[in-house]
């Protein structure tokens, strides 16, 4: 076969793989926002179909033969990237026999069925053989996945997530982000208490109504870069970014006792969106045009949630906004310093998805260095809890070995068979700061702009060092290319002193 | 193979064109209702794409040998019709080439083009060669699903909306309800113009706000028997019911001037709804499960619109829900007499989608009569604006002569290469008619029941001899089997009568 057809064999395969996630897409943000109740069940059958269907057509023998094809050949570009990627992600697709994908699929549904009965009353004795299983199938799928990509097991787990993440150079970021939080955390709040102290949290004036929530999100999207003529925004119970990039679906939720959360929420999605929106669209059924992987999609939506939305210049533009749109007697005799005690506002919690942004990267690495050791199988199921309290004892100070609700058994990543997941959070966090740096260094008035609104220059360089660069790279080597340097705690650590300390 | 086996594949692939069908429904109705319009390209692609793998499944080759397979076995009920329907389709989607599809597929794109950018403007010389092209193209594909079918062209061509319907049966049908109302049209109008002499049409008391518009619409759907635990109503450009059976989605538009378009409209869609839900659950992936086609579609939308909403029954217990939802000074001082005035309202006109009950046959009728000879070569494309002048100004006594717009230019069926489709809406108003003839028969208080928003046993009936019959049988067999006789214009004329003369 030559080259040139297996190329097209390889762009037409794309374009009917796109044309199925498409459907699966947009079929799961309707399940979300639009359907009714008795729809589920059918739409359930049909979207496995669907998955199936996928399945069956992203696996064929013959696509091994196209790849093969391809990679003897000189390609450059977006089509030498994506053929790099057709190769991993048909090894990913493929290296699990369906024997095994049906016994796993089995361990995740019973394990997430028993987490959802007995997580409200922490029943870890009923929910601990369902865990074993699971666990033991995502052990069993880590070996079969290393082997096939010729990594560790941890590795060719994280892979499917974050092509290039090593836990060799995650550690020691990790460990030293630790030792630099344990520290942090208790200096940080104390500042905060004496800041409080001096001048004491103003009340939020509510009701806040919905539908002028809403107006000031949309505002708020629009200036920061959101295209809402390629994607909305709606409500449903869990917030999230869905669709496809040229019509990104974004939802929240609101309360009217609150705009903050919500606004931040939505401010966060449209991180995700953007990078959505920006992909190179001619390569969008490529492997190569699709967004990076995990942790680079959550260092989007912390860019904007963290780095931009929190921060006090952000607020200077801001508040007129919010009073415009709510109205004056929304954050009435609110200044600057009032707001961002709010938007800054830090506390130890038992909860990962209620954590502040210093606070937050200890849950993680509390995760990653359990989830680690059990696919490695240095831990046992069983002994997941009492690693969980000591770590929540030393990293914040809580036990919660009386709570396995509010402790190991809060998220359902691992019933849901998701080792290897967790860590991209963080990472996120941490390249977020660091391209933040790197922005501050080539465009040194940024904080200055964004004080008046202008988030065009800040987009141009995301666009041209990140969005445009799509899935050309691995993760490192992007934030590498786009940064000129590793990944590195230090912005993080930076951003977190200027932001608490200050 | 196996008579069982060929059964389970059948049943597999069902599924699989189930799912299929179910993306491309709620990616229809979401793009009509959500979609922003920079998503529309892509949205086309993913459409068109899917289109192209639902064809190559439903194709193989290997369908036929499981289709005779099953032929020789001795089936019942549900599977026995199913095998029927699988034939039939399988002939439908096999007996073009793909040589002549894609010249069809560019036949009817060159005309659609031409007709959206030249029918504002009735430029018919300018439309004509396109017209030409895409009624050749009718007519080969007529001759070739004539010969697949053993039927003549013009039957073969409504058997893709109708299994069954025949000319020979439709036209004697067609001409004495054209006699019938080439004569009534007139009596009618002098009867309404002696009434509204008397007693003046009163004004709306606009405007009605739009939620509380909606608020009566929903009210009146779940009335009627439509469950909204399977289906929602929302907003779009092109009023339409879509979704699946388990998920309807139904929508209008409004319009704040005025409350009964839309309201009607909303009852119309509802009937769709309805029959979509009350399908046999269990049967939904094979073709015996589905809905029986378009005349009978049509059938249960006209019932409930005219039959129903249009009754003075229904308006004797709607209009207290009317004042309720909308004010009371929406109707302030109406009697039953007002309201009816209004639903019954006719007029000659020109345009079919406009018309009333009384005149929409006609328009049918001439475009049935027309594009019959189109098909049978009787009648030359060039020939078609003299022959609707003569004909609009034999049933209506219009003339067209000097306006294609809203003449032979005013559809988009014929440049969309929909050929042998019009009879549907007609032969939907007849039908619906007699199934009411059958309910007054087997339930004589349904009248009654109806002034006290009772619609429990006329869902049961309809449930029972047709909902329930899906795809069991052809149309014409499913009507006399629910109301004992064949189609037969009368009791829609007696119908008329009763409304418009009585």
């Amino acid at each position: 076969m030559s080259a040139n057809s297996a190329i097209a064999k390889l762009d037409e395969l794309g374009r009917r793989l796109e044309a199925i996630e498409h459907a699966q897409s947009m079929l799961g943000v309707d399940e979300a926002v639009m359907m009714p109740l008795g729809g589920g069940e059918k739409r359930a059958e049909a979207m496995g179909t669907l998955a199936a269907i996928y399945h069956q057509m992203a696996t064929a023998p013959e696509i091994g033969d196209w790849i093969s094809a391809a990679e003897d050949e000189p390609l450059e570009g977006m089509q030498a990237a994506g053929v790099r990627e057709w190769r991993r992600n048909y090894t990913n697709a493929t290296c699990l026999t369906s024997e095994f994908v049906q016994k796993q699929v089995n361990a995740r549904i019973r394990a997430e069925q028993l987490w959802r009965q007995l997580r409200p009353t922490g029943d870890w004795k009923g929910f601990l053989p369902a865990f074993e299983g699971v666990v033991a199938t995502a052990r069993e799928e880590a070996l079969l996945r290393a082997e096939a990509l010729g990594l560790s097991p941890y590795d060719a787990m994280m892979e499917q997530y974050d092509p290039g993440n090593r836990a060799a150079d995650i550690t020691p970021v990790f460990s030293k982000l630790k030792v630099f939080l344990k520290d942090f955390v208790p200096t940080a709040l104390a500042h905060q208490e004496a800041k409080l102290a001096a001048r004491p949290l103003k009340p939020l004036n509510a009701p806040f109504p919905i539908d002028r929530q809403k107006a000031l999100g949309l505002v708020m999207m629009e200036a920061v870069g959101f295209d809402f003529d390629h994607g909305r925004l709606d409500i449903s119970h869990h917030p999230f970014c869905g669709g496809v990039p040229t019509d990104v679906r974004m939802t929240t939720r609101y309360t009217e006792a609150e705009f903050l959360t919500s606004l931040m929420g939505i401010l966060h999605e449209t991180g995700h969106g953007m990078y959505e929106q920006n992909l190179p669209k001619e390569w969008s059924h490529w492997p190569s045009g699709k967004a990076r992987g995990m942790s680079m999609h959550e260092s989007q939506s912390l860019f904007i949630e963290k780095q931009v939305a929190r921060s006090p210049e952000f607020w200077e533009w801001a508040m007129p906004h919010v009073r415009e749109k709510l109205g004056d007697a929304a954050i009435a005799g609110w200044e600057l310093e009032d707001v961002l005690a709010h938007v800054h506002f830090m506390e130890r919690g038992l909860i990962r998805v209620d954590a502040d942004e210093a606070t937050y990267p200890l849950h993680v690495i509390l995760r990653y260095e359990i989830e680690k050791d059990l696919i490695e199988g240095a831990m046992a199921p069983k002994d997941v809890p009492e690693a969980w309290d000591a770590k929540m004892q030393e990293y914040l100070g809580l036990s919660t070995i009386d709570n396995m609700k509010d402790g190991p058994m809060q998220d359902v990543h691992w019933p849901s068979g998701a080792l290897g997941y967790f860590p991209s959070y963080t990472l996120g966090a941490i390249i977020a700061a660091q391209l933040w740096s790197a922005i501050e260094r080539d465009i040194p008035d940024v904080r200055e702009q964004m004080r008046h609104g202008q988030f065009v220059a800040l987009n141009d360089w995301r666009r041209d060092k990140v969005w445009s660069q799509a899935s050309m790279v691995s993760t490192p080597e992007l934030l590498e290319q786009a940064t000129g340097e590793k990944l590195d705690a230090r912005h993080f650590q930076e951003h977190l002193e200027r932001r608490y300390l200050g």
